[in-house]
């Protein structure tokens, strides 16, 4: 079977063309292929299928066989695997996701596609809806108790649930401790990613990230926008941000007109593989 | 550039034939390569190459980019690199390393090589030529002292320098404080891989490895051989020794007649790719 590894900001999946692969059990492959020493090493498989609503559809697969939503990061190396790999000519698409049909502009320098700017949507705060339990319409600053501790959360949906806590020094942040204690918290029924955010300037956050089913990860498309989305509530920073990720830098911008959110960044093949049958 | 990615014991490299393909800077395609989730991700690099002495030549190279002398799970990866893709039909091998020619022995199921066994040497004692810094012609069971706390340890050279320390419980060592402070101890002028040992039996031992220029790996063939030479030296073990890896099962049997150390284990090829130029 015929993959492709590549990575935006670092936030690395495996790419196949399942229009022409026949892929049976993607969950167990997700796992299988994503390990470390054993298998390709990734944080998560993506298949590339035929949509009926779009020009492409991301079926999306977290290292532990989870199905995943959407991924900011993910889905701007599968517009440049359908550009690069001539399944298209576009530069502007639509792709297909669990969370909705996302709207995506390609930058390219000598047939290759080089930055991606992706119209991520509008947020939603409604507590309801991100799915967080709360007596509170929008969980902007609210306390929650983790191991006896307080911690002021905000939290936004971009299509999967993020929950957004600011620091005064994200490097005393134990992310590897206190992200799976939020993530797995009572209150947030389909759990929850957590980004912890540290405002830099009110155009420049530094953000890291847990991600729901997978852990650490370099950067998180849908994490940088949550948190973007949350320093504004927050009256931190303007409607431009860079978030500098430890993977590199995402800009966002979160339009006041339309409420919709756009993000742009780069991505990155780094090689082609045959998996299986070998 | 085409590669394959292959694990003894999830130990894994990856392996380009050099006898076909132009590699031009080896240490900083080996740094490239080996970083995960912006490259392939690996424990280093392995070229192979032709040999005027033997039937092959493993060329290898670290994470960190350094050369290295031999490693036990890599070079039965070579095995079987050659003979799956038809670079020879004998099933027993000679293969040059930097620490001289091994003789390898192929167990072939299906036309595929399952399980090698290594011919590893003999093992070297002498401190002046592992090398240790040392009043001793022979470091068996002595004093060393990091930080302030004594730890007793035993050094061995496999070609490549070894030292290992004997445990109550080998779950309480904190390998990723201790295994660089020994690697990089003034007394090792070619600083030195570091095994910690637990004995179960007199045929069974638990290891793991903080190995010189790649930090923790699942399993260090070089070092199961020095672990099994250390623990017979001190009288712990008889002379064949099951090694109970992170990674799985390593058999070493030290041959009392002709002093030579043979080792036994699992050969497994994970995909194969191409990098580069895409």
């Amino acid at each position: 079977m015929k993959f492709t590894k590549m990575h935006g900001l670092g936030n690395d999946y495996i790419y196949i063309n399942a229009i022409t692969e026949t892929v049976d059990n993607p969950e167990q492959l997700a796992v299988q292929m994503s390990r470390q020493h054993y298998g390709i090493g990734a944080d998560g498989l993506i298949l590339i299928r035929q949509s009926d609503v779009a020009d492409f559809m991301m079926d999306m697969y977290n290292a532990d066989g989870s199905r995943a939503e959407m991924c900011g990061n993910g889905i701007r190396c599968v517009a440049k695997f359908v550009y690069d790999n001539k399944l298209t000519e576009k530069t502007e698409l639509l792709i297909e996701t669990l969370s909705g049909v996302k709207r995506l502009f390609l930058e390219v320098e000598d047939k290759i596609v080089k930055m991606v700017t992706v119209d991520m949507g509008k947020p939603e705060l409604l507590s309801t809806k991100i799915p967080a339990i709360s007596d509170k319409e929008i969980i902007k600053n609210e306390k929650i108790e983790i191991d006896g501790e307080i911690y002021h959360i905000t939290c936004v949906s971009m299509g999967n649930p993020h929950t957004v806590l600011f620091v005064e020094d994200i490097r005393e942040v134990k992310l590897e401790d206190i992200g799976p204690k939020i993530e797995k918290h009572p209150m947030f029924p389909k759990k929850s990613n957590v980004e912890f955010v540290e405002v830099i300037t009110n155009n420049i956050i530094r953000m890291r990230v847990w991600e729901r089913g997978t852990g650490i990860t370099l950067a998180c498309g849908t994490g940088a926008c949550a948190s973007v989305v949350a320093s504004i509530m927050n009256d931190y920073t303007d409607r431009r941000v860079d978030v500098v990720l430890d993977g590199g830098i995402l800009t966002v911008d979160w339009n006041e007109s339309n409420d919709i959110i756009s993000m742009r960044g780069p991505t990155e093949t780094v090689f082609e593989g045959s998996w299986g049958g070998l």
